[in-house]
């Protein structure tokens, strides 16, 4: 959780550029053992693969990864497994246009990382974003897909239950649906309006934003590490750490500050010898630490910058101009934000659980 | 951020228990040479001190800080100065009234951490909520204190601008009323109709949520540790971390989603020599780093769950029961996590200066 | 092991000046529903208090440990327990003696931490050596009885093997005399050699140094976080952390680069379906991971730079000057360092084995 | 100093096994705009290369390092330059011989930590030692490289003063003849008795341990992070980090205990307006900070374990068994550890260094 690192006992450590020879992750920490597959990884990848419908960046990637240390083939052991030393993930850069990059190279694209990367650093790789691309996210679901092997036991579903200002009608909802269509969306009716809106917001080079919401089913009671671990609090800062999210929120969230106490008190009643709530206004999370319900988190991403209409700007030498964004265009950066929010979920929840299993056995 | 420590090169370690002999904060890193005075530092408290109005918890706690190390006086440096080495700061809890506790160490209030301390470490401290009690965000003010000396050029205001489901009206926003109403409220006229409304929720026994919103003004363009540890993500789990938060948001945050990218970008001008934005959606990060412009953050905090109407719940035994809260009642903790929030925000800033000021020289 | 952390799951961090109000500890990790008592901490204190005999400084500190928070007694639990959250310690500080610090305020002590920490903070405590002082490892000795309750089936134990010149006869070696004498002399013959000796030296004025040897019995194969959280390496951490230490050495140590490699290789039988090892040329860590043998490791006090013999030196105003260590005096500091030795052996074991508990189950 | 990161602001992280696809580092958190070139660190690969002559194990590796990410090559700035992201190096792993690897995949090396490994982990890559080979420490030198480039005013310089049992004749030393021998020694005369003694070792199958001096010169006074990151702890855990050190020592290190505090405390003169030592028992670190004296740190390697006679062990199924290490043979592991020993004394101080920049401006 600094500089280019998450996590504490499972820990994640990303590289890479946009446009550079490869981005990579290693994971430090991973429990030995553990039966791991490439195709496994790539099946979370494909997921996130740009270029596989009309909404999503035409890059074209093959994003295959390598597994370059961690892992081994023993004959007695019969197929890889994770041996407790750092897994180095590598993913190489296939899509890297020979183009110019000169209007980007000197004139910062409003909302996006240019200027602050140059206040910052005093030099950066351009080219396509260079680090502050979302092509990093890359690393972070190949990642995460290591961490679902620490915590097989905990099912992670993500969809999208906003796009634009268009919400899902929550009584539509069908975990069923979340495959069948390109938003990963649990209600296919709510899908197919946005196909009709997404197409006209592409259409005018424009952008929208999304929420996106994480659910992790079978977290069991007592897992988070407060007071500045807690684990609300690592998902917080695991969610805000993705390209263009701007907020997060837990169980009720925002919606909680409208609700009375009465209200927004989970009440508990006992069934089958265990804790029943009566609703999850709290999301799963109570003190920091989780309670045995389903965990939910919400963030929101903005609408990418990069849109096709011209916008006021400055030069890297100060002076004013316009920009616009030339080829390849996505018009709701958010799609692809779902698997990203996954494997950030898989990746809190693994750290945490290695950690609860430390202090208390 | 790992257990009780927040910060990486400005580091908070908090301890305590609500009704335990004492609470306080070890805060190591802290540049040398720094004034420091313990009068400075208890002022911040006691803007957050309970007991203060009818609308605060009726807890009466003196709130009176101590260093105990970390800070010298000689005689020829003339006055007390920081040294560079760890400063211990101590409150004493006074007001441990002596009451049965009957209800609340066997029955789990529900919305409280109860619970999940209860599966978690199978023993807590369970007078007043212990460890999880808002008792311990006096020491995050504190520290706060500690952090505003180390960046004294930045300004950091905090204010409510939702009680339960009133909004303020930002037409009316003046920052001279923030001081002038027993809500950190911007708005004299909300605050007025919320004085009336609080009364109501109180007199009933129930509790509202709150919406708090921090600004820092004056932090340079730079700051943040991409990709982990961006300023943004530091400052969700910062605010995730605080009691009751159930969201965060950094400028325009969750309404960005039902913006176009052509609405939500921060279009750019010159104006004497300085990149000039014509708006800030983005809440003045960009790509995890600050842009110079204000740093926004709003959080969510939920109602009470401390409410004078019974509850169902369980027992620690496994038995259904009601619960009602006796004693103190605070209908909105939403009001006291102002200053809480504002030590927060002056703790990342603080911690993430001195990191970027290691890495940039 | 940044500032004034030592630590990763189990975590300890230091305040205090010398002749500041308090010094203290917070232990923040530790395992929850572990029986706990202050006599059994003060026990291990007394161990390290001054004063005890005319050997060590004839500072009088009482060294009375408070327990501040993270313990609970609960009438059902009975008894005091650790409650898993942080566990604040403080130690009062008595025994500041009013009186002129003109001499070491001013004039840098050879081989005193004085001119490195004017040099980097510009300023400093003076009095007493201030945070460099050997009163903090009061601190590690209370931290370090908290870490063993952690790991109650590991025994460990320290004594000094060298005093100035004078190795002990490890033929003579019994572990019962290490608690007769006034040095955790393990051979008797030497301890009565020595007493002689550290009387020439402390009536001269002067000072000399020593080794202490710390070993650790019931450690488990399996403990280390190989390759840069090795146990080994931990150890060398700690152990070089202590004030005055110049050297550490695991096993044969440096006596192994004098060796043959099938010397020094640790042959291996059965035994009782248990791995036997021949020898411990190893100090029971093999690859950074413990190996079930005894871990072995030993350290170098340097001799007490406070002596009653004039050094030359400069002034903070860079002047040539002369100085003398005025009233008390240490001549083997060396002494009181082994119940330190001991404690930080703990605390790396302790912090090594929740980790190992954290990602192997 | 987690798993398989070391440093703070200054990370590296390391992965790969001896006998895998390849091996590589990631180092976090180094400044931007800092000239690099493949070919300098190249350059301090090539001095830890193996098979260079008859004296270090004849596997031939190219060690031919590539830079994956955090560099840029832009036409304005002309030529490479760290960009202040995460660097990968990446390190193919060439001669990974075909071989049966029955003996050491069942039986377990004494004085190796195949033991150990399986103990902690239950499932190892035994090839060629696994991740526990030496081959890691390539790593090392590639990442401490580019820590040389944060500090380019700092002189790093290791040598052997030990061999066997013979040391070097201090009044030898000619900086000059270090690079003048296969061992790293500075005294001539010693390296031609090596010379012959090692040929005596190496023909009789056996193997012998190695001490090394690595000093830095021109490191300022006021690097440290005391009391637990001290400049000597962190060196000490980053040498003895090293495959086979068993041993650390800071200045006069152990025979410091021999000496009497008037001959042990470095007195100080000024001189040029500066604090002039007289002598440096204490190697250039007071109190855990450096004193601008030349930082001296000294580590014994202990004899290579595997060697061509047979030595007793066990196998992994618990029968006793015997083992002789065949195919290469490193006689002195020592020799290749010097350009390892200078690149953990770069990265230690990279690291303080960059802390020290962030707490003190």
């Amino acid at each position: 959780m600094s500089h280019n690192t998450f996590g504490h006992l499972f820990r994640v450590t990303t590289f890479g550029e946009s446009h550079g020879i490869s981005i990579g992750a290693v994971v430090d920490g991973c429990p030995p053992n553990l039966p791991i597959s490439v195709e496994a990884i790539q099946g979370f990848l494909d997921k996130r693969k740009p270029g596989q419908n009309r909404f999503t960046t035409q890059r074209r990637e093959a994003d295959a990864v390598k597994i370059l240390s961690g892992v081994f083939e023993d004959e007695r052991t019969q197929g890889l497994r994770t041996t407790g030393t750092p897994i180095a993930l590598l993913i190489e850069n296939t899509d890297q246009r020979s183009k110019d990059y000169g209007e980007i190279r000197d004139s910062f694209r409003p909302g996006h990382a240019d200027l602050t990367y140059d206040a910052k650093y005093g030099i950066r790789d351009y080219r396509g974003g260079g680090r502050s691309s979302a092509r990093e996210t890359a690393c972070r679901v190949a990642a995460g897909a290591i961490a679902r092997l620490v915590i097989p036991y905990v099912s992670i579903r993500g969809s999208l239950v906003q796009m634009g200002p268009h919400k899902i009608d929550r009584s539509n909802w069908d975990n069923n649906e979340i495959e069948n269509n390109p938003f990963f969306c649990a209600d296919a009716k709510a899908a197919k309006e946005w196909e009709v809106y997404l197409d006209g917001v592409r259409k005018s080079g424009s952008s929208c934003g999304a929420v996106i919401e994480v659910v992790a089913s079978g977290v069991p009671a007592g897992w988070g590490s407060p007071l500045y671990g807690k684990l609300d609090a690592e998902l917080a800062s695991a969610m805000m750490s993705i390209n263009a999210v701007k907020g997060v929120e837990i169980g009720e969230g925002f919606a909680s500050a409208s609700l009375s106490g009465e209200e927004n008190a989970d009440e508990i009643r006992m069934k089958d010898g265990k804790p029943d709530f009566q609703s999850n206004h709290a999301g799963g999370i109570l003190g920091g630490i989780s309670s045995g319900q389903d965990v939910v988190v919400r963030f929101a991403v903005k609408p990418t910058s990069s849109i096709l209409n011209p916008r006021k700007t400055i030069t890297s030498q100060g002076e004013n101009t316009d920009i616009v964004t030339k080829g390849r265009h996505d018009p709701c950066v958010g799609i692809r934000a779902v698997p990203v929010g996954e494997a950030m979920m898989a990746i809190v929840l693994a750290d945490q659980y290695l950690r609860h299993r430390g202090q208390m056995g």
